[in-house]
């Protein structure tokens, strides 16, 4: 069913303010949840809303500094949600970075966070080179030569600024995102070929015989993920793979990375950002391999498809999902 | 042919410092190239060296600091090796993390960088997280889709402490490095198919065919290169892509990031070796896929490798490598 994006973000903020979080933050944790369905990132988006409602109720905690230095702060979330804790962090990383070159944010306890990639696109609006990760919750990526989990799929969120768009990059370690099993339950379809293994190391092809998930470009990916899984996990004492399952790890704490970098201590913040927009163009202008229409840069067509949806000012959206989200 | 590890040693120290570089940098530059073939890499190792000797000679210039803050320094490495430079930004480095909990180094005009992997292992041998990386010299990644290079290989070296050996990453971002195909030239083999593009976009089988390599993982490991041209270069204020071809690519100052961050402020750094200890063990308990009879965490097979060849005390070298390499 099609329905208006502004109707959509008053639902989800209403349901975050009723289940107590404060206005400013129900605003920046629906527009989280919002940005991945506007991206046209369906596994990223509104279907993940009902489970993190779920999780949330009481009286929110208060965030604390555990740690801070010139450069570098040590946030606790106390139980508070990623997309919010998640910005308080950047907002104190870029503050440090313009003032000493780089701010390191460091997050234990969070509540989810759904998507690394929107916290690096703020960093890099305000002029800043974001770097950003989080735990990708319970051990769900296997390791080179072997099938069973143990990591999480541990997404990275790169963003850079260029004089037009800035260059994003929002990407699970793992081959494919944990969120794409989720999409097929929700779409009744079965899974991406050869992504997923199941519990007897074959591949998977419905999403409940979903296992583990190969990691991104073999071991170059998990490389990559097995350094978010520690930079989000023992760095911050937390437990890591199959242990932090001990507990319950939906409402776990999770670890979260926002590395901020300025431009403007080493070169200029516009020589920079032309730099960046002419290697750009050089990357698109490539010669294209068989069959390829258009040379994508990391971000590119999800900003396109973000304008095509904010210019239309609706999304269609499953009447079950819509009954959900309205639901509360 | 056989030859002492310590004559190797000798013979490549002895070469660079008749090019005029102190003894104690001599004693880096040289370790930086025998650890490459120590750790069974033969196209990180000695065959790299020759044309590192042929850049060298005159007086080195003196390494200049343009700029520092607490936990920030960007140096000018006035055209010196990067294996050099690099230990120097990573002491550094290590000296502002251990203050401040974190420290980035960043170096503008190096000569030729080998393997940002041996700086992430002196981090991590001091017992701290480091993340090395350098611009990977002219375009050679091509982008997902296209078949024209427009990046470097961009390595990156990651090294993180454990209670036993480091977890150690040294990778191209593209989905081998072109050191492959100088060592296909080297031992006059074809190239590891379906990496490398031809100047048509089909596959390279010869070495002297290679125009382009394929990134590793596709976008996922394009867009973790494109972060490392650009952390390289324009961050730097350094031309990327094509255009730094406009001066002798061989020759002209290279960019180098160096990150470090201390485990001693938000958790034991003995807490933070148990628990990535504990981890590693668990990934190498993962059943294996079929055909698999070890599962290796990365840096494990170069740390096998290397022993062995420490305790035999001598490396197999062709003779026509050693001409060269004793010559000088």
């Amino acid at each position: 069913m099609k329905l208006k994006i502004s109707q959509i973000r008053k639902t989800l903020e209403k349901t975050l303010k009723d289940k107590g979080i404060p206005p400013a933050e129900a605003k920046v944790i629906a527009a989280e949840y919002l940005e991945g369905e506007l991206q046209g990132k369906p596994s990223h988006g509104l279907m993940a809303f009902p489970s993190l409602a779920e999780k949330l109720g009481g009286k929110p905690k208060k965030v604390k500094i555990l740690k801070q230095t010139h450069a570098y702060v040590l946030f606790d979330a106390n139980g508070n949600v990623g997309a919010s804790v998640g910005k308080q962090a950047a907002d104190t990383a870029i503050k440090m970075a313009r003032r000493e070159g780089v701010g390191l944010a460091l997050i234990k306890n969070m509540t989810t966070w759904l998507r690394p990639g929107t916290i690096a696109q703020q960093i890099a609006g305000k002029g800043f080179v974001g770097i950003v990760a989080n735990n990708g919750g319970k051990p769900m990526t296997a390791p080179p030569g072997g099938f069973d989990p143990v990591i999480g799929t541990n997404p990275i969120g790169i963003g850079i600024p260029t004089s037009k768009e800035p260059i994003l990059v929002d990407m699970a370690t793992s081959t494919k995102a944990w969120g794409e099993v989720r999409k097929a339950e929700r779409f009744g379809k079965n899974l991406p070929p050869n992504i997923y293994f199941d519990k007897q190391g074959n591949f998977a092809v419905k999403p409940k015989d979903a296992h583990s998930a190969l990691p991104a470009g073999s071991y170059k990916g998990f490389a990559l993920g097995l350094l978010i899984e520690i930079l989000t996990g023992s760095l911050l004492g937390r437990l890591m793979g199959a242990h932090q399952m001990k507990g319950d790890y939906r409402t776990m704490g999770r670890g979260g990375f926002v590395l901020v970098i300025s431009p403007g201590k080493s070169t200029s913040l516009d020589k920079f950002k032309k730099a960046n927009t002419r290697l750009v163009k050089e990357i698109k202008s490539s010669r294209k391999t068989k069959g390829i229409k258009e040379i994508l840069v990391p971000g590119e067509k999800a900003m396109k498809t973000r304008a095509k949806n904010l210019k239309k000012g609706y999304l269609e959206i499953e009447k079950k999902l819509w009954e959900k989200l309205s639901a509360g």
